[in-house]
């Protein structure tokens, strides 16, 4: 047996190419969501590993019969919750180099080209979004970490590690939830996570005005403030803070300030969405996840910094083991003390690839497209009066919901809004023909329809909308509209 | 531009196949370890990313011209360097479908299949290894994070968080650097983490009562003991720290043990290796990197957890718009709560694909075939008498060196026996024909052998003993044995 013989991984190789191309050939043939109940599949396998080996084609067999019906097809023209994770050829053929060559590219020296090419597709990624500084690889979590510890590492050294109870940090209650989770790993205390609130009269904004004052009283209470997380592209509105001004306040407190734009990033890469970042240069890092909106495979998260002392600084190691000339040189990058973890995949690969393959333009081309995918939604929903737009749209997501008026037309209270609203998603998802997610701010149950699956084109958007439209009439009392 | 477009996707991705199979076929041709100079990607590649789509031709081609000279060949019959990565055709078909659907699977609801999956193939996993107890995956580095966050989270629930600073954790000399790091990372002071010297009589063991007395002493001063991390297959030497009688001692005083296996667990598989992990049922989590020696490719990391909530306690997070009614139903396991970052990579895919398409005793033939070549490989060294070997051989790696004396009759001083080793190293991996990496114990540096690569048969091993051999001839004035 070798398993890596040449002869059977090309057979095997061009046997998987053919089922995956006639996955997306057939992709729309699935419902989007999958309707498998909890446990299908720990019912329908085996419950030990085989003694002997199966062929390939056996195994094939059975990710048709057994995985894909408990598979929600992400990569569907209709998948539209959460963020889209959106896929691409260049960044598949990406993966399959990656894998191919399966390297460890945790210092310059166990794989030159990996720390190389990833130093240079993070300036290309710099210049596309203008930003003024260096750069990093990980997934949001890992970046939000990294400098957390990298900020507490910092002050504590000037303040003695006696006071690490004392540290305080910062976001608002917009602020994605592994922010928390992160504060809570590095050992930030919980009572000193301190969420500033928003308002749907500033549409959700961090303000810069409560900010300041929330740290002047934490400051006297005793508290040093260390971090704040800014968020460009909120998970549950995609609303935006504002970047300047919050970087303002925080350097007066020398705190260092982190701008996730997790999945807004990309679009920044367009001009004109740049301006959601203008104040970044005041910020110590950003991050995005290409994952996202880039045509890039998970997982994929950019990290930039602008002092990269400050992470080597907390996260370096120095191993034997690990030591050799090119780092003694100092000539090298390596990139394991800029993150938590020791190995590295070939990231930079898939990256690189996605980049050459469809230039600035094309991957600018996609952005408009969906956001203006989006567009066309929000006419639709704004057209019809008996739902409403809950806050602006800035980029490929409309937070919609049918409004409480129409619906207390046809039930008793006004607290029928959000369950009302809940079984009318739940009733369209369940048709398999599309997948829409949902969120609650300020009390308020609504839709999000974010547009960016890679297959996603106008008859996928006008059929959402259709199904939509037509459930909300068979769920209500109201005269029909008519459904386009 | 539709870039996902099948015929596209089908095309290319025939092509990359091919270009990876040629790979393999010829990969015996390229120096193993790259012979790359610092910035030689950085010349000679565009500073910024194309305005216009580039064919995947043209790119392909640049792998080949500007990639694979700066590649070490990680998947080289001839790497034994580190320890292997050793990638195989069904994980690497595995990363094809996992990156082809590319769903996200953070809970159960956003891609059933690959909870489940992932709970049946740790399940699998679990009974290979004869291991008591639950599961899940990460890294090794995010396995420690998680850990040693929930060990402290549920202590400081009893004594209080204003004990933070009080907690200490235990390691030895020869842990991975990756534990302190982790133990930095989750704020534990890194006064408070305490490592127990070992010693070449007892093969650089963790003492159980060197660690009694240890944590006995800090108690008095005030300490709170929290955490052990045990090592099963050490990364310089690969020894083993006794499992049993360590969790023994940890116990008494509440601790949580962890028992790293990164390396050594894959070979606990085989009923003969299954002895070095006795006494594991009285640990609190155990972790192995399937993607060093179970023919997976980077990254997968298996870690298993006695009391999984003492994970999900301290991991969970509860966002709105994650909110489902299967995760409500109770009927479910939601992954994002037993790790650090949300994104989840359906990584199950290609272990199961490893585990059905080699089955257990493909597996199993696999590690004792490295362990007899690195058997072989010891014999060769033992059978020169110029050369030591340092400790002894458990598993696939094998640790020696040219003995001082041999290098004392050529040279001046004992001393030189260091600098010595170290060229004879330099000099053999500067051939291109093979790379190993080195460590330094207890002030004696040593050339690590470590047989791992998929490709590996007896004629690399032959070659690469012939090399060290006949290059050590040729750096000593003492008599020339016939090497080979």
């Amino acid at each position: 047996m070798n398993p890596l013989d040449p002869v059977e991984f090309r057979r095997n190789g061009h046997m998987v190419i053919d089922f995956l191309a006639d996955y997306y050939q057939n992709i729309q043939n699935y419902p989007v969501k999958s309707q498998a109940k909890p446990g299908f599949l720990l019912e329908s396998l085996p419950d030990c590993a085989p003694l002997h080996p199966e062929s390939i084609e056996t195994i094939i067999n059975d990710v048709q019969r057994d995985i894909i019906p408990g598979i929600t097809h992400w990569q569907s023209p209709n998948f539209f919750a959460y963020f889209a994770s959106s896929g691409s050829t260049a960044s598949f053929l990406g993966e399959m180099l990656i894998n191919g060559f399966n390297v460890v590219g945790f210092n310059w020296e166990s794989s030159p080209a990996a720390t190389e090419l990833e130093m240079i597709v993070m300036e290309w990624l710099l210049k596309l979004l203008q930003l003024p500084n260096c750069v990093l690889h990980g997934t949001t979590c890992e970046a939000f970490i990294c400098t957390l510890h990298a900020a507490r590492e910092s002050i504590l050294d000037h303040i003695g590690r006696e006071n690490a109870r004392k540290l305080a940090v910062y976001c608002s209650d917009q602020t994605h939830f592994s922010f928390q989770k992160s504060a809570k790993i590095v050992g930030i205390n919980p009572k000193n996570i301190r969420q500033v609130s928003t308002s749907r009269s500033s549409n959700f904004k961090l303000s810069p005005r409560l900010l300041d004052e929330m740290i002047k009283k934490d400051i006297e209470s005793g508290l040093v403030p260390v971090y704040l997380c800014v968020t460009v592209g909120t998970t549950s509105m995609a609303m935006v803070d504002p970047v300047g001004p919050l970087s303002d306040v925080s350097s007066a407190y020398n705190m260092w300030v982190h701008v996730d734009a997790a999945y807004a990033g990309t679009a920044c890469i367009c001009p004109e969405f740049r301006h959601f970042l203008n104040g970044v240069e005041g910020a110590s890092s950003f991050s995005f996840n290409a994952h996202k909106w880039m045509l890039t495979n998970q997982s994929c998260c950019c990290l930039w910094v602008k002092d990269k002392s400050a992470l080597t600084k907390s996260l370096s190691t120095n191993s034997e083991y690990l030591k050799n000339q090119a780092t003694e040189s100092g000539q090298v990058v390596d990139y394991k003390d800029w993150q938590i973890v020791l190995s590295r995949r070939f990231q930079a690969l898939k990256l690189w690839m996605v980049l050459r393959s469809y230039g600035a333009n094309g991957l600018r081309e996609v952005i408009r497209k969906h956001v203006n995918l989006a567009k066309d939604f929000q006419m639709l929903v704004s057209a019809d009066k008996r739902f409403e737009i809950i806050v602006p749209r800035y980029f490929s997501m409309v937070c919609f919901r049918v409004s409480p008026e129409v619906i207390g037309q046809c039930y008793d209270t006004e607290h029928e809004a959000n369950e009302f609203n809940q079984k009318l998603l739940q009733s369209v998802n369940a048709t398999g023909c599309v997948y829409m997610t949902h969120s609650i701010v300020g009390g308020v149950y609504f839709i999000r329809f974010v547009v960016g699956a890679t297959l996603t084109e106008d008859r996928h958007v006008i059929m959402a909308w259709k199904l939509i439209c037509d459930q909300a009439t068979s769920m209500l009392c109201t005269p029909t509209p008519k459904c386009i």
